[in-house]
C-alpha cells in the first residue's frame, strides 16, 4: 500500500440544528469556503448533502471537505484567528459533528 | 454554488474492533479496494488512518472513500454480491461505522 504525497484529507461530517434557515445555513457554507482564500495551507474546499441510501449515515446532514498539504497545514490551519472565529458560529448552528482527517492512500493489489 | 458533474463520494468511516490483528485489517482493506474491479460503477477507492489533531474523530480509526459515477451506480454496488459478502467480512471486524454519500459541490464565492 502506497501514500499518496503529503496530502491531507479534512472530513467534517455535520447535523445542522432543526429549525436553522437554509439561508443561515448557506451563509455558513460560504464562510467555510472562503476559509480557503484565507488561510493559506487550506488548498482545496468542497461540500454536499446526504444522497446515502444505506441508512448509515446516523442523521448527519452534510459532508465538508477540504485538503491541506501537509499535517503542519491542519494544525496551522485549526489554530488560524480566521478558522476560530468562524468555527464558533459554525459550531453553534450544528447538534452534532466528527471531524476526521486521513492521507489519502492508494492500495496496491 | 454549483454541482461538480454527477459524480458520489462514499464516505466510509470505521473503528476496528479492540483486538483485530493489524494483518486482517490490511487482508480487509485489500479486500475493500479490490471491489473496484469486480464492480463497474465502482470507479476509484483511497483510504488513510486517522491522522486528526482535534479530537473530534469520536474514536473512528480509517476512512475509506471510493467514487461513484452516480446515486444510481451506489445503488448497484450496494445491492452487488461481490460487495455484500464483502460487507458481511467486513462488519464483522469492526465496532461502529458512518457511511455517507455526497455530491462534491464547489461554491462560488
Amino acid at each position: 500500500m502506497e501514500e499518496a504525497k503529503g496530502l491531507v484529507k479534512h472530513i467534517f461530517l455535520a447535523k445542522f440544528k432543526e429549525g436553522i434557515p437554509s439561508d443561515q445555513i448557506e451563509k455558513l457554507i460560504k464562510g467555510y469556503a472562503n476559509l480557503v482564500n484565507l488561510i493559506e495551507p487550506m488548498k482545496a474546499f468542497q461540500w454536499g448533502t446526504n444522497v446515502s441510501i444505506e441508512n448509515l449515515h446516523q442523521g448527519f446532514t452534510h459532508v465538508f471537505e477540504s485538503t491541506f498539504e501537509s499535517t503542519e497545514g491542519v494544525a496551522e490551519y485549526v489554530s488560524h484567528p480566521a478558522h476560530v472565529e468562524f468555527a464558533n458560529l459554525f459550531l453553534a448552528a450544528v447538534e452534532k459533528v466528527i471531524v476526521i482527517d486521513y492521507k489519502p492512500t492508494a492500495v496496491r493489489l
